[in-house]
């Protein structure tokens, strides 16, 4: 696999707190030559869903080799165990919480191991923070160069936690699918996708609903509607959006995480 | 040109979301030895002034050859087109929406282009996040030497959409500006320079009217007045700011921006 | 000293303004090798107290040889010197307005000088940011190697700024400290290291009292408690901390920095 010596970060440490700066003194000093981008550290603490959604979503935009270290563990210093795996070759580094859930659930695993050679870490291990001092060294050996096998051993997929996130269900009458995230926009982001749509006849198109409101059409942008109409479209992500043009989606139909959001096909049509 | 490599971000997309995270992966994936600055995340949604005005004061501290994205871009997805510029011996790269406005009125254009090298983006470019799709990929190419010619046709500067953002006015009363930004601190930026200052008599100086607050005098610095006290000196920019000593302004007087400011001169002193 | 070419910042600048991107571009036109940590801009505006714990919690993690900026800065403009110092084999620059003081007080201090070499400033220094303007460019020339003599003269510790920082009081009743910081979690940070504690027998420890809250154990993890449960452990500073487990332990008792925390003794179990 390319050698990019880049590490990613996706925390739910914030931005008031020197936490993920420490993560990234801890990296520069096994190996100080790695490149260290922030994905983001605003998952709502011990979100660990959140972490799941944002690394799932982006993690193959950045070349081949890199390594993703998701931090948001509620369960730090208990028996969780850390975990590292190779997918899509890129390499991910977390704790054994769920938070890699949808790629084990959407990607090809090459390799899953138990982060266990205590020679990578610092003398000192402190109980509260072991994406500083176990995940941020592995990561920085990971990013040099250092393998799997390297760091402990192998382990299935069926030995690590996974978290039980609803799937898109599909049927005659047409598609169920969960709000999954919500962005700064309000822009409202579902489990369906457009290749869950396209499965469909497009003349049967009946209307998208989501809470007490109905969306007659799937516009091609923001911009295709009026400033201030509720409107989907298919996202960045492939994944079907709900929003409003230069407006707020999720202010406007008080959605939140979680919630229904379905496609209806009128079979009548077809 | 001299080539850094070097790419600077500013953008509407906060820090909760990975919107900037995949840019800067995108960017990697390109030119994986670009080293890419967060400039700022935190510009107001869609609010393409406070782009215009963060770029506008920041560009000229980074090295020559620095290239610079601006993503505030309500538009995206519609007919409005992408434009590279080069000016000040840096580049620039943005959505046709006037976030360059400001460099466009006060610096001299050495060329202005439309990006349309298609075979610079992505094989699948969404609807609706060109910043991650096109901008990305193409700052990466003119970060590693790609010239502004290989990215799309030249262009004038009068087919760009550009802010109409009110000028300082001078007359033999004195200066008529308006509240540009407010930082952290409460600080408040107007858009009335010290040039504009110096080109009166100094002893026909009369007062700093803001709101309902009237200041007699131009400070140094903050720690020139009491602590809590409303002032008035020349900011880091070069600007008149209003501020208040270990205080906030923004707080104090209950401005925003676009508000007037104004300084007053008296003839009779003169 | 090795060289590293790395700087870290810490500031009260939050994430919306420009002003760390300034700083980063600052240094890059000086430097343009130089790699760029943010360790937090989210020190809460004007509070020095708060960039001297961050700083103090969080250099030693880097590689020897870093460079650390800490820029809270009421004061700029006035005659407040700015300082630059090696400890532990890091170098620091700073206000001289306390942001210094846990280091000077825990540390060895192997160098302090006053930052006063005007060639290594820009031809216009501003009255009201000299962390760009002054901070660093110089920043920008120790981590290339530049020594402190080259940048100003030599001054003794006594002649800096010390913050009057309360210290834990240890008597035969036990440890009485004090809320140092507060974390996005809620955890709550005092005073009282482990040192501290493992001064007295362990079977005469008799409880942690804050706020009217009482404590009667000191867990090893948060998961060792019930979610919801208050608790104490020693955490990754080595601080005796108050958490609650999944939860938020400043919320649940209202306590804030610099309230009393202390730890008792029951000389009679011994």
């Amino acid at each position: 696999m390319k050698q990019t010596n880049l590490i990613t970060l996706t925390t739910d440490f914030g931005y008031a707190d020197p936490f993920a700066g420490q993560i990234k003194g801890a990296i520069l000093r096994r190996n100080s030559s790695a490149r260290i981008i922030d994905l983001t550290h605003g998952i709502e603490p011990h979100n660990i869903l959140g972490g799941a959604v944002t690394i799932r979503a982006s993690y193959h935009y950045f070349p081949h080799g890199t390594v993703h270290m998701v931090v948001v563990d509620p369960g730090v210093g208990t028996q969780r165990k850390i975990i590292t795996m190779k997918a899509d070759d890129h390499v991910f580094i977390a704790p054994d919480n769920g938070a890699l859930t949808l790629i084990m659930r959407d990607k090809n695993i090459q390799a899953v191991h138990r982060v266990a050679n205590r020679s990578l870490f610092p003398s000192e291990v402190s109980a509260t923070f072991h994406g500083r001092d176990i995940m941020a060294p592995v990561a920085a050996a990971l990013a040099g160069g250092m393998t799997l096998d390297q760091v402990g051993p192998a382990i299935t997929m069926q030995e690590c936690v996974q978290l039980d996130i609803p799937r898109t269900q599909l049927d005659e009458n047409g598609i169920t699918g969960r709000v999954i995230s919500i962005d700064r926009f309000g822009n409202i982001r579902t489990t369906i996708t457009s290749a869950n749509i396209s499965s469909y006849q497009p003349a049967s198109f009946a209307g998208i609903f989501i809470g007490s409101h109905q969306i007659n059409a799937i516009s091609a942008t923001y911009g295709d509607r009026p400033a201030g109409a509720l409107l989907a479209l298919i996202d960045s992500a492939g994944h079907l959006e709900i929003a409003v043009n230069r407006g707020n989606a999720a202010a406007l139909t008080g959605c939140r995480i979680g919630d229904p959001v379905s496609v209806l096909m009128d079979r009548e049509k077809e």
